[in-house]
């Protein structure tokens, strides 16, 4: 991978990241990679056991490792960068060799914002974006190109929105909040009231604060609430193409995977992990350090930490529907075996 | 939360919406909220029973309670509008509350219009919209900022698209539709005919058709059909990132929960209420007032109303797996149980 | 469905793609249709075996069919096209009659296009569109209304994007790509480092590469790879709002359907049909010509060609719910037959 930025020296990596080095102090780094592909002027990285036999084999000219495999390490051979978290580091170090250079300060002459809609001069917003009344853009946010600022939202300092965002109303992002391409923040919750033989919509007035250090991934949608506002605590990081209903609350660092999905009003505990395509129904409420594994679907709320589940294993489907037919009369076989125990006193 | 909107007298209220007051009319309420948070100038509300306790506590100006309640209401203390139906009634009633204005009449002047698009004086069509060949747009219809209306796509009378909605080709919304940021209604339906080795694209030459006052949430997508249309009947109800393909029919006043999906050609009755995240494969026929939990799959049609459910409860993952290793075999236990019972006839 | 396409000869159709005729040459056609809602002036076609007895009461001034169905026809009550694969066939010939003509090459003057872009006289670039530095357009792409292409992403010769399409950063599509409306290519991928009490973004610096012939379907999101790239091979077909998370490989001729998602570094094989809403976690690897049915959940490899499940199938809720309770306590159930058994050995 081609990257513009300068080189660094393994010296100024270990001394800036506070890493323990092992071997030349002098060599060039120009970029990142992976153990496999690492070439000499590239730090790989090993934090997954699995790769470990390719520390004997990568051409990485340094590679970031964890005490425990620091050992292995020849550091003349392949100098190496020792972090007690060696995937954290390689976060850090990476971040160097982002080349992308952020936007300058000033509005797009081609963005239509409104006269009281109030952008601090060290601010960008891109082109082709819209910013409605009483909006507020603070220090150091980052409007990307062709998105829309809504009515009375306030996007916090540092905040970097990418392209074609929309914050539809009453939304207020903290500080450092990143959201991709494509989301929606703040569009109408799901609100209906049944009058007889059709539907009439239920106002939604709330709106939705999202605190500082979020990340919402591309496509994802999060409701404003009916009344009051939906919340994300900090540091709550959501992947792609998530649901969040109207009224949700999410605890601080919880992390949620593509295609999850939350009903209205779930509070959802602190350092949860949702597993993608998960769903949680509504006005439940999950304690903290929950993790839900992948397209598991939550009826009830959950008190107690741990990790949960639910759905069947995958199978040939020829051996599956043989499976599914008999879980159809499932009660009746467990009633049948019960049956036949009469009298036998089990367990 | 504060609003804008004026303040309307208890007796106004009970007045316009045909209610009956317990208490004094006069009392002057500015907004609606929950029992839990209202303040004396604010109208709570009582739909939910397991709130009821929080009537003799809340602190709301007034409430909105159905006949049951009634009773329990000291009209000195909280004065009270009574409703056959509350939630009903709450939403008729917060509608007052809503401060946003429509935008004015008139084409901004960023937006782009083709010489050959109709576009009412009585409409009013946003900031750096598109409007492509052909397109109509209808008295009293106002297009947010950013959508974009394609060719030969018609929008009727009073019907409201938020920021970013893409209209793509042969598109009709009726009366009074609200179609919410980032839906795309009418991308060509997901047609393939398998050459020997190769896919090729089946052109989609149908539209979509979209009855009145239907509801449609952001970033959902509907696709065109392929010969004919992909039709929604009046008052259908579609929240968030839901998935309807090409061809589908769905019944009048049915209403689907976020990131549900529904494959290419599958008829769905009228009443229905279909569930987050749930599916529902192509071809089959769902009979009207037919409701699907969350997340269900539906494989076959459904010819009888009433709930139909799939899936597996969610547990501990501990417990899950030693189950879910057991419906891997579950043919085999039921087939090993009946050979346990021959000759001993049961049920 | 009035199509403003010229009309064509039964005779011409035949000849241009190699078709069987039977009964008269002359007979004019301008559009196709289903064989119930066909009329003299339209093609009809029997594709799916389940509309066989359409062929007899049909109004299409003519047909296509297979050998197998050619017989039954009378060609000089209703003339007929005899392809060895009707739908291939359809498919060819409804191409004849989109009526949509490719807008005209050059860029729209509401177009916002950086001055180190690439852009070929021979591309269109609609209004509103942004492109962004060093992007590059080929000779004969579309891009529709407010498309933006982000800092050096590719557009190939002949593709052709819908409305507001977004590629990010570092994307490159080959030769006749179709991506449609609200489709977000090139985001960073989900990636997140837990230090001690907070997570850290893990910096994505790869980029998305998507092969010849590719259609990605309305609100799809593909991220970016986080050191190597997201890979599509050529003329996979991805429907709408499917989720391709980082570093994931897709082989050639496979197709996805609609709201399923794939986990980050999984490997998918050649010629595989993923069903709508299936999903497939992290770095697994699925062999060529796997089928995955709809909602099915893969959680380990596959390594042999075949059609794989998940689930439970639908059922009345109040049965289910017995059934689903049982399911919890399969494993109890399962040791007890087991113990029940005991020096009974079978099978």
């Amino acid at each position: 991978m081609s990257l513009q930025a300068r080189m660094y020296s393994l010296g100024e990596i270990a001394e800036r990241f506070g890493l323990e080095l092992k071997g030349d102090a002098s060599r060039q780094i120009r970029g990142v990679s992976t153990l496999a592909s690492a070439g000499p002027d590239q730090l790989g990285f090993l934090a997954n056991p699995r790769y470990r036999s390719q520390l004997a084999t990568t051409a990485a000219g340094a590679v970031i490792v964890g005490p425990q495999d620091a050992g292995e390490i020849d550091g003349r051979k392949t100098p190496a960068l020792v972090a007690d978290e060696p995937y954290v580091a390689f976060a850090r170090v990476a971040s160097l060799f982002e080349s992308r250079s952020a936007p300058a300060a000033g509005i797009h002459s081609s963005a239509v914002v409104a006269e009281s809609a109030h952008v601090s001069a060290a601010a960008s917003i891109g082109p082709l974006c819209v910013v409605e009344e009483g909006a507020v853009i603070e220090d150091g946010a980052v409007i990307g190109p062709q998105c829309c600022i809504g009515p009375e939202c306030r996007v916090g300092a540092q905040s970097r929105l990418s392209a074609r965002v929309v914050l539809v109303d009453r939304v207020r992002l903290g500080r450092r909040v990143i959201v991709h391409a494509g989301a929606v923040i703040g569009a109408d919750g799901f609100g209906l009231a049944f009058d007889r033989d059709h539907w009439i919509k239920v106002p939604q007035l709330g709106g939705v604060s999202i605190g500082d250090d979020c990340e919402i991934g591309a496509n994802t949608t999060i409701d404003r609430g009916a009344l009051e506002d939906t919340v994300l605590e900090e540091d709550v990081r959501l992947d792609n193409q998530i649901q969040i209903a109207h009224n949700v609350r999410i605890g601080a660092h919880t992390a949620i995977a593509g295609c999850a999905a939350i009903a209205g009003s779930s509070k959802i505990g602190r350092y949860c992990l949702i597993g993608g395509g998960a769903g949680i129904i509504g006005h439940l409420t999950i304690a903290d350090r929950v993790t839900i594994t992948a397209m598991s679907l939550v009826t009830h709320s959950i008190r107690e930490p741990g990790e949960y589940s639910s759905g069947t294993p995958i199978q040939e489907s020829r051996l599956w529907r043989r499976n599914a037919a008999r879980f159809k009369h499932l009660d009746q076989l467990a009633r049948h075996v019960a049956d036949k125990n009469k009298g036998h006193p089990h367990e």
